[in-house]
């Protein structure tokens, strides 16, 4: 996407991504124009306050009239509502994508409403974190961070190009694959470890808590993240995360028994192969 | 423990934790003499060299017989070898003390050997990270953590006093449980949540790593530890574990069939559950 390309940009939910969005755009676009769209006057006002946006509007359809680009930063289970209101005031030429944590019901839902073909390319920008909000926007989000683009064989490949170089254009690092693809992926590297997140912070009894440490505090930041967010995540995501939560049951019930038979060199193996994986795979 | 009672320490293991605590009783006790007692030539001189010890023994017995104080820092399997052999040529009136992750089998095999009212009481200080070896060694490690100290009804109550002030004095918060209270709780807020992060590691197949971001890393930070280490924490604390594994499985289940059911509110209720126990305990 050169730079002229972005001219007027409408951000659809100004959270903590749709926020830093905003702010990156502006860093690398410095005369794009970028609209937020919420919900909240008090969620627009304190994007407009931290320079993620240039204006606030209720309504969608008034700046994506003139937006040569469409990002839906919302939770997923409102994207429907949207891509309608949106999809009948499109420009010629305008480019849709999000930033949702599911793929294939998003693009599927995208690809009925604006057509097979149409403007939507699915996107999925891989960058987080537990704070909400504007307030907590910040370019440096997205910066170095992977984004997965999720085209089907019917998204043209001009339109597919073009997602790919707005995401790098922000820092990101790019991957192609499709959205099934995607959304296996996303189960077991991130939506089945939230949920086991969730799992641990719910384990201990209160009076076992004040024994916690570093550990336990790492393996459950994962639960603070938006509950609102993460029951969307799982409800549009629902046949590949029950797949990986059962092949997790399976791996967890051979533990079991290596422990009820103490079978210390059989656990010693287990934990061996895990660290070696991490070792040559995530460092 | 004032200071004069610490002038000559025997640290049996010189690992990371062993270093550490060297170091840190060498900086709030700088007359005290410490030996260090390892079983490869290499970790005895990278202890030395990074001044964790003042001298290096492959025999614990020689230092002990001038030590007041004396504490295990081997994986938890080598405890009661390093016990016989220390307990005949202990001087009367020293205190010794581990830094086992598993309570129960340690403490009962320690009152079999050193006697019951012996010298020994039952310590876990809850430091550690991935980065073995006294060459990460690092006073800080011990400063502002929880050291649990697990007396029985057998251990002196000076003893006991003797030994939370030692950690104190190194920085540490003390807690007193008994050994089958902190090994439950360790298994509920440390060991099972181990256990999940090596399972997590092992769940995506490899085409789906790439796709990770920081919740796989996070989640599998523990999973890097060592092998060894963790396989005697988990097969000298089978029961508590196998019991708090069992707890998991079943609210694992309960989850999965929320999903099953696509039961949108429970899913939520769930999350937001998890998620206001961490934003109110962890925080």
């Amino acid at each position: 996407m050169a730079k002229r390309s972005v001219q007027y940009v409408t951000i659809i939910g100004v959270g903590l991504l749709g926020g830093s969005i905003g702010l990156a755009i502006r860093r690398r676009f410095p005369k794009a124009r970028v609209a937020g769209v919420g919900r909240r006057r008090s969620s627009l006002d304190l994007a407009k306050k931290h320079k993620c946006i240039h204006e606030a509007y209720f309504d969608a359809a008034e700046p994506v009239r003139r937006s040569d680009l469409v990002i839906l930063a919302t939770p997923v289970g409102a994207f429907e509502k949207h891509l309608r209101a949106i999809q009948p005031v499109l420009r010629p030429g305008a480019l849709v994508t999000d930033v949702g944590s599911t793929k294939g019901q998003v693009v599927c839902t995208a690809e009925r409403i604006c057509g097979r073909g149409g403007a939507f390319v699915g996107s999925h920008p891989m960058a987080g974190r537990e704070n909400k909000g504007p307030a907590h926007a910040t370019a440096d989000l997205l910066h170095g961070a992977l984004c997965v683009v999720t085209p089907t064989k019917h998204t043209p490949a001009a339109l597919v190009r073009r997602t790919e170089a707005l995401w790098r254009a922000l820092g990101m690092r790019t991957l192609c694959m499709n959205p099934a693809e995607h959304d296996r992926a996303a189960a077991a590297v991130s939506h089945v470890p939230h949920a086991l997140s969730a799992l641990l912070m719910l384990l201990p009894k209160d009076d076992e808590l004040p024994v916690s440490a570093t550990g336990l505090r790492d393996m459950t930041r994962l639960a603070g993240g938006d509950p609102e967010m993460w029951r969307d995540i799982m409800t549009t995501n629902q046949k590949p995360v029950l797949a990986s939560l059962e092949k997790l049951s399976r791996s967890l019930k051979r533990l079991r028994t290596m422990l009820e038979n103490n079978n210390a060199r059989a656990i010693e193996r287990f934990f061996a192969r895990a660290k070696h994986r991490r070792d040559t795979t995530l460092k």
